[in-house]
């Protein structure tokens, strides 16, 4: 079975135009077949800010009205994976920049909850493998935004490390897929605040315990639930910095068996 | 040689929902292989307003400054791109959004300009026929914005019936092209305030009449010149109203020999 690396960036790494080129670069060296998948870090928020459009998050997670929608299509499908690809290009990469519509690569529905109503926000339904390994097979190298489609016209909000565990979990089927969620910081934290805290490794066990004593929370509660799904589909999972790991590969948290 | 049907809309056809859903249905039933270029309508220009972002134009083109490059990313790339795609897909069209930069499709160099500073704006050099017949050999439906790039990491701002064009000249080389250029008018007209004025045909002479006399002017200047590039080599032009040429297909201008 090929490798495959996929690798999520977001948070700071996209609001710092000098910490995105050092992730581009970073990326554009790994080797082998691979995909990025990226958020949309503060600019989508800053624009509704600018722009009086309300939207507010729950659990880390946003919800989005017609209007915020349009924000995060324009930040993230537009400004953001065009910026990405530009700069991939500049690097050699064969970048195509696309969103869960394009080529109907992912599906999603529009989430249905009993007290809270979360908008246009999609959660994935189907993931168009097929489609995907064609782009990977060519070398092509994909750049995702998370906007997912509902397949009858409606585009749809989605979480970016969902969209990453998603393809990961899909693409298992297909290769040995390495998922890195890069972010910021170095890795799970034992202390939030101190980078130098980052966890070598993590277990079930141990990040059921830091969930109950609230060492992981917020932000960090949906990406490392993420993490784990796609750990336990088989995916190589660790969390930590793209550039830090460029550098050495034991600097995040590497998802481990119990 | 196969045909292929380059279709561009822009105006108020993009503005109003009602009518860009219409140009898709029509769109969507074109037979055989065909791609869609847009441009950005009045959205861009209402962004760049609400955002406080001052984007001139000159004889039809817009001056593009860093700031209001963000916003025809956003609108062109994102949202109109994506919207159009999502819109394209629930008619069953395998429907791929992508910019210049995805693919390397489009490159373009900063226009240079003895006294006017365009800004980033983008003259397109190279159209990479090979990428795109690939997409078009797939029966993928491509939906392009006008947003190209240098190849060094720069994206640039490029009128959408250029691009239109530049396309339609360079798949001239392995397909059949028939180009049309859709807006919100019935074709060329004669008197510009009404619509039952429109030529059956053009042909050179009566366009330089035509713009000697003032009677095309403004944003029709570029748009017809674009069309008569395309039309001497080798390409069939059409300017009207994608709605009425899909009723009745002498509805439009087709430009003609002398």
């Amino acid at each position: 079975m090929k490798n495959l690396t996929l690798v999520k960036i977001g948070g700071n790494l996209i609001d710092d135009e000098n910490q995105l080129l050092a992730s581009l670069e970073a990326f554009a060296k790994i080797e082998g077949s691979k995909l990025l998948v990226h958020g949309g870090g503060k600019l989508a928020s800053d624009l509704a800010k600018q722009l009086g459009v309300d939207s507010p998050m729950i659990d880390g997670r946003r919800i989005t009205n017609a209007e915020s929608l349009k924000v995060v299509s324009m930040v993230y499908a537009g400004l953001i994976n065009k910026t990405i690809v530009a700069g991939l290009q500049a690097l050699n990469q064969q970048a195509i920049g696309l969103c869960g519509a394009d080529d109907n690569l992912i599906l999603s529905e529009k989430r249905q909850h009993e007290s809270i109503d979360y908008g246009y926000v999609g959660d994935v339904t189907e993931v168009n493998t097929e489609a995907l390994s064609t782009y990977i097979e060519q070398d092509k190298v994909l750049v995702l935004s998370a906007i997912t489609h509902d397949g009858k016209g409606q585009l749809l909000n989605t979480n970016a490390d969902t969209v990453a565990t998603e393809l990961a979990i899909a693409l298992r089927k297909k290769y040995q897929v390495k998922l890195i969620y890069s972010f910021e910081k170095a890795g799970v934290l034992i202390n939030p605040d101190d980078d130098m805290t980052f966890l070598k490794s993590l277990d079930m066990n141990m990040y059921q315990e830091m969930k109950e004593n609230g060492t992981i929370n917020n932000g960090m509660l949906p990406k490392t639930e993420n993490a784990f799904r796609a750990f336990n589909k088989g995916v190589d999972v660790t969390i930590g910095n793209l550039l830090r790991i460029a550098k050495d590969k034991y600097c995040g948290t590497q998802l481990i068996e119990c």
